[in-house]
Formats: structure tokens, C-alpha cells, sequence
């Protein structure tokens, strides 16, 4: 099955894709221009993304010293191809207004014509960040920070990072220690200051792919004392390019004091530079002084909230990115699967050797293999096609509507961004065994597939960041609404379901899971302590994912049983896609929830000296 | 807690190693001398091997074209020095007689010694084959193979094979293509054979570490007609030396025909060559004539019987390869979890950040991951050294005793092999995930543990053959006998733990899962129909294996609360490790086994045009 059908699948028979053409803003679009978004992003991605695959994974990006002292980042003449093609295809100003070059796509359709890319080649380039970045400053930059950074970002003329993270504070942004400091008030592109610290793990925050580099930078600005303020509330956000440019997006020639410390090296993804930035360490002084130019984004001290803003999209692009090299790897052993021959199958007197070998795929454990990929891949993919469905509600639904998207996105998004990360990944790793010693070897791609996913659970949030906010933060947030209308949408599905006899004992399934996990949510809480509610958010997001999940694949079983679903391949495969899913993965929850029921503390309480 | 302590606990508290002493094998041997064969190994293993784990990833084994045409593999000097260091040991004839230079060292010993090894480099040259290979061939070997062959492995000037797999065969050995015909029935070392063949995924397979090279080769012997014999019946073994030998062990100047193909260029496990051998193709003809010339080891087709003695200790070996690797990513994340500041605890309030940040081992998902992977890695060491410990009884035992041990064995090797695989590389990836974005570079060692453990499900039996073998065989063999035997050592566990009021839920939970596993594996065969029964057979053997890891840590648990066991730290943690592995570990027993009950057909059913 191709990954074509299944979006379409996705698209047009679950998510009913064409009625969004009924609003104003996509109302000249139609399926055909769909279709042609898709056909463009799928053959760019054939053509200049998975043929450089392995080549920008065995040629990782690294740098040269210049005469003049400076580093120089060299990458693969693909890596430019590649980006040169996807800003040519305008998908970089995909969603954004015809006036600003864009096409007003639904982000749905966006992202769906993405995903070829990420299959084919999932780190060469980085536009995930400027398409985030350029976004950002149209909810939160001055009209003239959108027409200079965000226009030329979406134009494809520059790049775009956001820098949060610094060395010595990784997740804890509330330790962030970049200080910036006030030079010009009235300065035409906000409010200017001048900024010193390192940021680390910062992805595309040196190359030469493009003119110029637009950094989103988390800094302080220091209290009338001098001192930064403890804590996240100090926080401001500040656009601080590469090279300094004027109110008309033209390059001044001058070099801002922004300078590559080093080039992080990594066990995948290495399509993408990885960064340690210094910025105002005196080494490309401006006007004679140390300090990069920066530019105050929205209000002193709301940075983290203007970065969420594109946290939370880049979160479920990370989703989207660990299920695409899940159905990388799953194609690529399905392939392997229908065409190697290899043993013979097990028959009521054992194995006849006589008889000739038979294809892989004929083997039990084999088609099990292949099927927990495709529960995984095909469900996950399913999941951020319906959350990227809600972020078009919430843009542009009718006011209850797109608030209860809105709301809905909080509590799906650390499960749109986890759930891949962890079990696409496990389908990687059986992509690699389905190939035996061959999967073991660079001769084929399913070894690099799992290297690459390994990020996925670490960078925007790690795994145990996110169950800290999904168990911490979004069941509770707003008393608890998420979490009820989550489960009004999960109820709505049971009643569908119940309504089709051979979906009977699947919806049952689900309604008892609902249950589970809802009960599992107060016992944690019960004692209102978030140290006791908090010790095990990790299986309480497991639990919570695979019950979304085993949501989903029900939802797509009923589309795909009800009589409107096109007869295609991908809807009759959602039936035993869904069963496997209820047979082998639902069960799990069982095991996950017992220890926040019981608000086991066995983990947290291990004196440490016993380690 | 250092590995050291660990180990003795396992062997002096647990396994009770003195006891061995008192037979006339060991007789010479006493705690001091087992301490001192522990004191070199670790001594060599932190000189000669930890420094250079890293660089024999970097520098892996390439190969050269020499001026006469043939490919000379190059490997860094560090290798070299790690082989010599080891065969100065004598570990490579540790469990020998004396009279052929051996120490008459317990299994027991030599495995726990091994494991320094293991933790500091599983890689860097391929010890473990050598002393495989030489064992095979002292059990089946003619006296001149023993004294000409073995003998020269034990004493460190040769190096050892197995060439089992073909490129066109993988695991299925009934195919192997490899055809040997005879020479001359009468050669001192054995019937001799021309061979002609392809044999992949040979480790260690070329290489100027040692003065030869002795593969050990299955091959079939054509019938009168001059047809090889499907299956494998018709597979017999021959001893084929790269270089050829006299009766006395001396070179005699003749290259055999056996030629590098190629390396394979791995993922991991990079300090071993991987390589491709062509047997026979005439590139070192002898005596004028293409053809590998080989020495019939056993009898005409009982080659397959000879090689699962070297088979089944290599799988052991594996168990223990994953284990060292999984300790040893566990013992850099908790260094690193301990020295690293990040972030503060979530107190009743949240989190105050007017606090200096915590260690990392402070949070309670850190120290979660921390006790997963000790509870994974201490518990597969445990039932390694358990799995020793049979060995020993096995060659030393009283006759009852003996056979019992070895029937325990049949049943325990599959597991003893898959279960450290799966979890021990699980194990790696949570010390990963506790370096954040550090542990996805290479600059921290975790993220080369991870490779490297991934290639521990394939090799030796990939984990699907693993799990044939469990259901379809073992647990079926001489009547049930050996799942019967194995069920009474776990409830002599249970009965003694139910002495002790604190351990007494876990005995119960235990007992369930014994009952549990053996009515599954009823279930599983009902209908008869082996199609049915080994459908899941790898949910059946992970769900085996974690009963018997919760057996082991039982009886561990056991030991530390009971008067005798000595108060280290290693006896303490058991508690708490023991009792993590039944709260969070033990209860996913139940979703691997339902699909087994109900022989669920999901999978083997799912329409191959579906996926």
C-alpha cells in the first residue's frame, strides 16, 4: 500500500478534507488542488530528497576554518539542492495568506503533502523550523518583524531556528541565562538590545543554505538590580539575525555577533547541522561592541508563551517525523518481506525441506512483525492527520468549535508527540529484524531510519517532559474540560461503533479503557500530592497514548466498514490494522496503570547509594 | 555499586560458587583464586579495553588491496593489544584441563571474569568463537584435531570461526550450498575434503590478529548421485584452516583456498570483522586445485549436532554481550544522573526556581529509568551466571543432577539469549533518554552501547528462531520434562519466600504467573496444530522470560533477606529491584499471553496485499 492511499484515505474518507473548501478561506481551493499540493511535495521528495538519504547521513555536516578564522559549515551539494526545491514548491508559505505569497492551504493538507518528505529524508534541510519560526512572529512580531523576518522565511531567502536551551540547563528553561540588555528602545524593528550566552542543541544555527539566518532566541533582561529574574516569568524572546538587516529585508553588511562554537555529532539526523551557539562573545562585535543585536518580540517577560507558540507546533511535526521514518522503515522491510525468500512455513508434520523456500512474508512472526509497523505507523499517522484537522478548526471553525480544538490540541499534543516518538521507533527496530544480519549492515536503510528516530523522544520536549505536562498540566487545565472532551469524542466513536455488530467487542474494549484511564487520572491525584501523582506520569502517558490510539483505529474501522469509504485497499486494511491493535497493544494499559493507581513510589523512593 | 560487587554476590551469597571446590575438579581452587582470575580481568579489561571502545568505532576494520592482489584488513593497533593481553591471561583456556594448560576454572568463574570484558568493550577482537570453536572440537574432534587445532586456540596463537550462514540461506541452514567433496579418507587430521561455498556473516573471519584461522564449516557431502541432500540432515562439519597446517601445528607455507569476499559494514560491534568468505573459488588453489581443504569434524551429517554445542554456549554468550552492554550504559547514565544539575523536584507547590537545580537523579522518572535498567541488567546477569552454574553442574554434577542441569539449560537458553537482548537494549535506550540530547552524540559512550546491543537480537538465532525453539521444542522435549523441572526450582523459590512474611505477595504474583504460563503454553498446543501454537510464539517467550526474571529476582531477594547473605550493597538493592520488577515488569505478562490462549491468528492471517 502506498503512502499515497493512505492519506488519501485519511483525508478525503475520514476527515472529510473537502468540507473545509466550504469556508471563506480555502474556498478556492478544491480536492484537485489538494491532489496537486500532493503530487508536487511527493514527486520533490522522490526526485531530490530520498536518493541523497544515506549520502547526508555518511557525509555529516562539518565544518572548515576560513582564512579570515571563521568556521564554515560544509554540507552535500544535495542538502542544497534539496532545499532549493522544497522553497521553490512554495510550501514554505503553504498556509499563509495569497496577499503574503502563500496559497491558504488547510494545515491539514499542509502537513499530509509534508510527510513525503519526511519519509524520503527526514533531516535533509531543516524548513520544520523556519516554517515554525516565520509563524510565530506572524501571531506575536510587529508588522515590521512579519514583513522582514517572517516574509523573507516564508519566501525561502532565509532560514529560520528557535533557541531555547543552553548547555548547562537543557530542559530547564526556568535556568536560562542569556541576559540581554536594552540599547534602543525606538529601533524600527522592535525594541533592540544586545544579547550574551550560549545556546545549545540548535538545529540549522549555522550554514550557508540561504542568505541569512533568522534566530528566535529565549533571553532575560536583567531587573533594575541588574540581576535576571529566577524562574520562567524572567523570560523574553528576541529575533536576533545572522547578519543585520534593514526595514526593506536587505542585508546591511554587517555581520551580527552571533558566532558557531561547534557542531554537535550525532548518532542520526545529521542531514541537519546541530549547534552551539555563542552569541556576544565580542567575536563579530557591531558598532565596535560586543553583544548580538536583538529584537524584543511581544511583551518583556512572555517569551516562553510566544514560544510555545511554536513548541507546540514543532511538537506534533516531531510526531509527524518519527511516523514517517516508522513507515520509512516499514515500506522498506515490507519490500524486503514480499521479495526475499528464506525457510519454508511450519505445517502440521513441521518443516518439509524438500519443498522450495518460501518469501519471508509467508512466515507468522514475519507478517506479525509487519503488522505491529503498519498498527503503529498507519494509527500515529492517523493521529496527527486528526490534530492537524483540529489546528484548521481552531483557525478557522466557528468560535465553540475552534475553542474546543483548541483545547483538544493541549491534551493530544504530548501524545501526538510521544506516542510516535517511542513505538515508531520500536517499528524501526523491527524493520531492522524483519532483514536479519542485512538490516544490521548500511547496505540497507532500516539501521539509519532507527538512528534517526532515536531523537525524536529527546528534542522538543522529552519523553518525561511531555508525561509531566500531559499528567501535570492539560487533564487538569481548565478543571479538567480537555480531558472531558477528549472523552465526549472517544464516547462518540463507541456509540458509532456499537451500532456495528463485528465493532461491538472493539467499542467495549475502548469504553473500559476510557474508564481505566480516567480513573487512573483521579486515583493518581488523589492525594493531591504531584510528587505521589507525578512518580510514574511516564506509564500514565503510555497507558493514555495507546488508549487515543486504539480511539483512533476504532474511528477508522468504522469509516472503513460504514458503506462510504471508498473501497480501497487502505480502508479494507483498518479492520485487522484495528484488531491487532485491540489483541496485542490495547492490553499493555493494564500493566502501565497499575503503578499510578497505586501511585506506586518504588522508583522514586530507591535510596540513591543502592544504585 | 560496581560490577565487581555485584558479581560477588551472585557467586558468594547466591550461587554459593565454593561449593564447587569441593569437587575433585576444582579442588585446587579456593575463593582466592577465583577473587584472583576476577582481580586480572578486570585489570586487563579497564587497561586494554575500555580506553579504546570508542576508537574501534570510529576506526572500523576496512580492507586494503595488497601489491599480490588480495585484500589485507586493517585494524588499529588497540585490537591487537587487547587480543595479546587476553591470551596472556590464559582466559582462552580458562576451563581446560591443566594438562593442556587450562586452569580447570568453574564455568561459573570464567563467565563472571568475562563479564569486565564485556562491560569494557563486547567487541574489540572475537575471544568468544575461539574458545567455542576449540570446545567444539574437544568434544567431537579426532585426537590429532584436539592436539593440532584446539590446542592452538587454547594457547592463543590461533583464532577461531563458525560458518554457519549463507548469503542466500540466512537462519534456514536446511539450504546450505556449501559442497564438500572427498579427498582422501585417510589424513592424519581427519578424512579430507575439498569445500566449494559461500559463507556470510563471519566473525572474525579474516584478520592477521593470530598467526591462522579456524573455521569450522558446515557443508554437505553430495550422495552417490552426486546431489547435496535437502535438509538438514545431509549438513556435516569440517575444520578448514586459512592457513594449512602439519600434524605438529606447523605452518606449512600453503595458503588454503578460502578468500575475503568482503566486510560488512555494521551498525555496531564494530571492533569484530563481519565478513563474506568464499570457500573453494580457486583464488589459493593447493596443490594445483581450486578447493578449501577440510578435515571432517564427527560424523557424515551430524554436523548440525556437533555445531549446536558450540551453538548453545555462543547463545549464553550473547545473553551475556547484551547484558555487559546494557550494564554498561547503566552505569554511565547513573554517573551521569548523579553529577549532572538540572532542574528541581516537583514539590507541593510545583517547582520553586529560586532553588538551585537539583541532580538529575533527584527526579523521579530519572530514578525510574535508573531502577528499570538495573532490575533489567542485574536480573539477566543473575540468570546468566544461574545458567553457568548449570554448566558446571552439567560437567561436574552427579548423574541425576547432571542430566537435570542439562535438560534446565535446553529450556533456559532461549531465553537466557532473547531476554537480554530485547531488555538490555531497552535498557540502553533509558540511558539515552537520561543524557538528553548529550546521549543522542557521540561524545558520551551511551549511544554506542545502543548499536552496538542491537545486533543481539539477530545473530545466533534471531529472536523469532528463539522463540520457535522455546515453544515448538523446548518446552515440549522428553515429555515436558525440563518445563516440569524448571516450574519445581521456581516453586522451591516460592515456597521458601513464603516464609518470609515480606516477600510472600510477591511469591503469590509469582505462583500466578507460573500457572499462568504453563496453562499457555497447554492452550497454545490444543488444537495440535503447530500453525496455531507458534503464531505468537515470540509474545510466548516474552512473556516466558519475564517470569523467569521474576523468579530470579525472588530467589535474589530471597538470598538478601535471609541471615547468610553478607549486608553489600548489592544484597540491599535487591529488595527494592526485586520489587520493581513485579510492580511495574512482572504484569505484562498477562497481554503477551492472552493472544497466545486464545491462538490468535491475527497476524498469520492478515491477506499479504493488505499490508
Amino acid at each position: 500500500m502506498s503512502l499515497r492511499n493512505t492519506l488519501e484515505f485519511l483525508l478525503y474518507d475520514w476527515l472529510d478534507a473537502p468540507a473545509l473548501i466550504e469556508r471563506p478561506r480555502f474556498a478556492e481551493h478544491s480536492r484537485e488542488t489538494f491532489d496537486a499540493v500532493m503530487d508536487t511535495c511527493e514527486r520533490i521528495a522522490r526526485d531530490k530528497y530520498a536518493p541523497f538519504n544515506r549520502l547526508i547521513d555518511s557525509e555529516e555536516p562539518r565544518t572548515e576554518q576560513q582564512p579570515d578564522g571563521n568556521l564554515h559549515v560544509v554540507l552535500p551539494q544535495a542538502t542544497y539542492d534539496a532545499r532549493i526545491a522544497y522553497a521553490e514548491s512554495g510550501m514554505l508559505a503553504a498556509a499563509q495568506n495569497y496577499e503574503h505569497g502563500g496559497m491558504q492551504l488547510p494545515y491539514l493538507v499542509e502537513a499530509a503533502a509534508n510527510a513525503f518528505f519526511g519519509k524520503a529524508s527526514i533531516s535533509i534541510g531543516a524548513n520544520l523550523l523556519t516554517v515554525g519560526n516565520a509563524n510565530l512572529l506572524m501571531a506575536y512580531g510587529t508588522p515590521s518583524q512579519k514583513n522582514v523576518f517572517a516574509a523573507n522565511e516564508f519566501n525561502g531567502r532565509w532560514t529560520g531556528t528557535m533557541c531555547l536551551s543552553e548547555p548547562q540547563a537543557g530542559s530547564s528553561l526556568s535556568d536560562v541565562a542569556t541576559r540581554a540588555e536594552l540599547e534602543e528602545q525606538g529601533d524600527p524593528l522592535g525594541p533592540r538590545y544586545r544579547l550574551r550566552g550560549n545556546k545549545m542543541w540548535i538545529s540549522g544555527g549555522e550554514h550557508e543554505l540561504a542568505e541569512n539566518i533568522v534566530h528566535l532566541v529565549l533571553a532575560k533582561i536583567p531587573g533594575p538590580d541588574g540581576k535576571l529574574i529566577p524562574g520562567v516569568k524572567g523570560i523574553s524572546l528576541f529575533v536576533v539575525p545572522k547578519k543585520l538587516v534593514d526595514t526593506q529585508g536587505q542585508l546591511t553588511g554587517v555581520r551580527n555577533d552571533v558566532a558557531l562554537a561547534g557542531l554537535n555529532h550525532k548518532l542520526g539526523w545529521r542531514g541537519t547541522t546541530n549547534t552551539l551557539l555563542n552569541f556576544g562573545e565580542g567575536k563579530f562585535p557591531v558598532d565596535g561592541k560586543a553583544g548580538a543585536v536583538g529584537y524584543l518580540v511581544g511583551q518583556p517577560g512572555e517569551g516562553l508563551k510566544c514560544m510555545f507558540h511554536m513548541m507546540n507546533e514543532a511538537r506534533i511535526a516531531i510526531g509527524m517525523a518519527a511516523t514517517m521514518l516508522g513507515l520509512a522503515g516499514y515500506e522498506a522491510s515490507l519490500e524486503y518481506a514480499r521479495t526475499r525468500t528464506q525457510g519454508r512455513p511450519v505445517g502440521a508434520g513441521g518443516k518439509d525441506a524438500s519443498q522450495a523456500p518460501v518469501r519471508l512474508i509467508e512466515h507468522a512472526d514475519i507478517k506479525r512483525m509487519l503488522l505491529t509497523q503498519k498498527a503503529y505507523c498507519d494509527g500515529a499517522l492517523a493521529l496527527l492527520l486528526y490534530c492537524a484537522r483540529l489546528v484548521d478548526e481552531q483557525h478557522t471553525g466557528a468560535s465553540g468549535a475552534a475553542d474546543e480544538a483548541r483545547l483538544l490540541l493541549e491534551v493530544l499534543t504530548p501524545i501526538a508527540k510521544s506516542w510516535p516518538s517511542e513505538n515508531c521507533l520500536e517499528a524501526n527496530s523491527l524493520a531492522i529484524q524483519i532483514h536479519g544480519g542485512y538490516g544490521y549492515t548500511r547496505d540497507f536503510p532500516v539501521e539509519q531510519y532507527w538512528r534517526d528516530n532515536r531523537l525524536n523522544m529527546i528534542h522538543e520536549g522529552t519523553h518525561g517532559i511531555q508525561a509531566m505536562d500531559l499528567l501535570g498540566r492539560k487533564v487538569l487545565m481548565e478543571g479538567g474540560r480537555g480531558l472531558k472532551l477528549l472523552a465526549a469524542r472517544i464516547n462518540d466513536t463507541i456509540e458509532k461503533a456499537l451500532q456495528q455488530p463485528e465493532l461491538a467487542v472493539y467499542a467495549n474494549a475502548l469504553a473500559q479503557a476510557l474508564a481505566r484511564v480516567g480513573a487512573a487520572t483521579k486515583t493518581a491525584w488523589a492525594t493531591g500530592q504531584p510528587a505521589e501523582a507525578l512518580a510514574n506520569a511516564v506509564p500514565y502517558m503510555q497507558a493514555f497514548g495507546h488508549m487515543v490510539l486504539a480511539w483512533v483505529w476504532l474511528d477508522l474501522a468504522h469509516t472503513a466498514s460504514s458503506g462510504d469509504a471508498s473501497a480501497n485497499e487502505a480502508s479494507q486494511a483498518c479492520i485487522p490494522a484495528m484488531s491487532f491493535f485491540y489483541r496485542y497493544e490495547l492490553p499493555k494499559i493494564d500493566a502501565w496503570l497499575r503503578v499510578v493507581e497505586s501511585r506506586d513510589m518504588t522508583c522514586a523512593e530507591m535510596p540513591e547509594h543502592l544504585f
